[in-house]
């Protein structure tokens, strides 16, 4: 069904501009809300995209000029019912892809602050959402980014949202229990919890895609530098793969947290990408809350280590593994296997193989190594799950120099919130 | 053990004053937070309690009076971290009952301003209050009022918290899955997920209970008018029964909401005071999170419908019974059988026969009748939680007249909260 009109909130960031770029490309209509503020965050800490990212009326240029499309776009923040309200007003949009939120845990831990601001930004977004669609286009689908978190590490299979319960003699089909490992794990639990309650009550159709790792700087739909999406490496916002690349091109040791036995799901970028416009081209029903476990296959700390060691060597790269103590709570040695099978069914076919898409990150990567050079003190962990000294480690070593003479550029980040 | 020092959130409110004095009478030291913002939101929907409550300053005069005993008091709000971190560091509590919460599940669902407010508002205290015991007292023990409207009602028995699960050919503990029925009942599942998770990093000692709905007015230690709770009646804030045996000394029909046959758990309020006293003196073991359903027996709206009637012709009422729409949306016939063992295990003994605490309520209400036929046009329902129209109903009809010629005083309800 092309043609759908899509709005999606969060367009500015990492799975919010290539699901834009893909979108246009199988001819749907885009449009998008952003307020920067994750721009703004990474600053915080002291980092940057290691890809050079344009503002985001170069983008809008781009898209453009390489591929001969128009993106529609709104700046404001879903902190603010009316601004979201009025954009539906305005937009009508078929569906709705909710991509804005902190998407951080280790920035949920670095404080209490950090911690209300990540629940209370994620819920009230969220919340605003919710009404706004009952009240301007109750029709529409809300296709809701979750996370595989959400779930923690059970150890009984993982299900798809819901699952058949016997307990003391009766049966009921009830929500899959959810035991998430940060506070920003549990703000998309609660999420889940308000989008779940608003299917039932208002009718609507929401699908909460309980996302993997995404792995990858690129898709097929990127074929020009300005058209990049960002490509976080620090201890903060990067994910662990993301560190160990950049460990590996910086000549640093790579670093697996602990026992680094933790077990994840993982997928790639462009097989996300392909994920979400599944969901989106196949809508849930009016009034059904659908839940897609979306991942491709689950690797363990250690295995992405050892993969990113191997690959290096292509590079001529030599990295060696270190086991720093992990920051987090979480079991390191536990059962893990979830069920993904309705995407699959809904037509979904991986097309990436996890070490291609790690030589692409290493090119891009050695591409845009003076990038990472002038930000390599952000490779390291220094918010602790567990003690309360995060904040003071991550303001000794921000701020970072604003315009280091090492600064490659031409990415313009300067791109502020109106926070 | 007496002597315990106890910092009650909420002090000020329907459970919090009753369970001061109660902590007082057996010895323990009491100290109390509060905003008076349930004055205010009461006043917000044209409603009063219908017990006279004496400002706060006098509460504690009487109690000093009456008692012989001292409450220490801060006056501030839980969303500001300082304010709570303050009064820990002042007070150093052995145990944090925290009660102070937005709890109206209609008051939740009128619009999205309310939604967002409940569940920001119940979020951010609790975490504050997390925080600060982490880092001011992390040995406190920290008793939490959930709800047991966080199970929802499923097909199944109600595990009390967590349940032993055998799926696909693998067994585990998990949290029993949680389906609440109002945005106010999610924030309270919410706030379970936030406590168990610092309980599991920060080792912190947890009590999450899950009460059911609370029914009377009277305590033992509740010995002079002075030392009155709150008791609300209105559609918003009063439970079903309130507002059946307000009906019924109104004169007015008595309203179970559609089939009548929605069933819940209840406790007599005295009974509830001692089971906090029993969760505040056996109080769960260091990085224990520990749930604990409370409530005495299950009854159906119809039931409670057919005892206030049967109850009020001994008072020389005749009330008749009328089935309106449910304005809530919610299954009206269910399974509802949850497990409440522990409290028992821990010495609860149940001490209040439900048609005795009605004729409490009775009594008083009937003393205090002015005060309901001052604001008899509250308690029938306007809020609708599928429809969009709540908010232009009560705006319908507040403001109530702020002083009626029938008021017939002494309480001093006017405390302003300082937000």
């Amino acid at each position: 069904m092309p043609g759908t009109k899509v709005l999606i909130t969060g367009i500015d960031g990492y799975s919010g501009w290539p699901l834009a770029l893909h979108l246009l490309s199988r001819g749907h209509e885009v449009v998008g809300i952003d307020n920067f503020v994750t721009r703004k965050r990474v600053r915080e800490v002291g980092s940057w995209s290691a890809t050079p990212i344009p503002s985001f009326a170069r983008r809008q240029a781009a898209v453009r000029t390489v591929l001969g499309k128009e993106i529609g776009f709104h700046r404001g923040d879903l902190g603010r019912y009316d601004f979201v309200r009025h954009v539906l007003e305005v937009e009508r949009p078929d569906t709705i892809v909710h991509l804005a939120e902190q998407r951080s845990a280790p920035y949920s831990m670095i404080d209490v602050h950090h911690a209300v601001d990540t629940q209370v930004g994620n819920l009230t977004g969220t919340l605003h959402l919710l009404y706004a669609m009952r009240e301007v286009c109750p029709g529409a689908h809300l296709v809701k980014m979750g996370t595989m978190g959400e779930y923690g590490t059970p150890n009984v299979d993982i299900a798809e949202g819901f699952f058949e319960v016997e307990y003391r003699g009766r049966r009921d089909r009830m929500p899959f229990p959810r035991q998430a490992g940060s506070w920003y794990h549990w703000s998309k639990v609660f999420d889940s919890g308000d989008v779940m309650f608003a299917s039932k009550i208002w009718h609507l159709r929401a699908t909460d895609v309980m996302q993997g790792v995404i792995y990858g700087v690129r898709t097929p739909e990127i074929s020009d530098d300005r058209l990049l999406t960002r490509f976080d490496f620090d201890e903060t916002w990067g994910t662990s793969l993301n560190r160990f690349i950049a460990q590996a091109v910086l000549g640093l040791p790579i670093t697996p947290y602990g026992k680094g036995e933790q077990r994840r799901g993982f997928i790639a970028l462009e097989d996300s990408m392909q994920s979400l416009r599944i969901a989106i081209e196949n809508p849930a029903a009016t009034g059904e809350y659908r839940v897609l476990n979306q991942f491709d296959a689950a690797y363990s700390v250690n295995e992405l280590a050892e993969m990113t060691a191997r690959v290096a060597t292509e590079f001529n790269l030599r990295p060696v593994v270190e086991h720093p103590p992990n920051p987090r709570t979480e079991a390191e040695q536990h059962y893990y296997n979830p069920i993904h099978d309705r995407l699959v069914a809904l037509g979904y076919r991986r097309t990436r193989e996890f070490e291609d898409v790690m030589r692409e990150i290493f090119r891009d990567l050695i591409r845009f190594r003076r990038r990472l050079e002038a930000r390599r003190h952000v490779v390291l962990p220094t918010v602790q799950w567990a003690s309360a000294d995060s904040r003071a480690a991550l303001v000794a070593r921000a701020p970072p120099p604003r315009n280091p003479p090492t600064d490659p550029g031409p990415g313009d980040e300067s791109e502020h919130t109106a926070a």
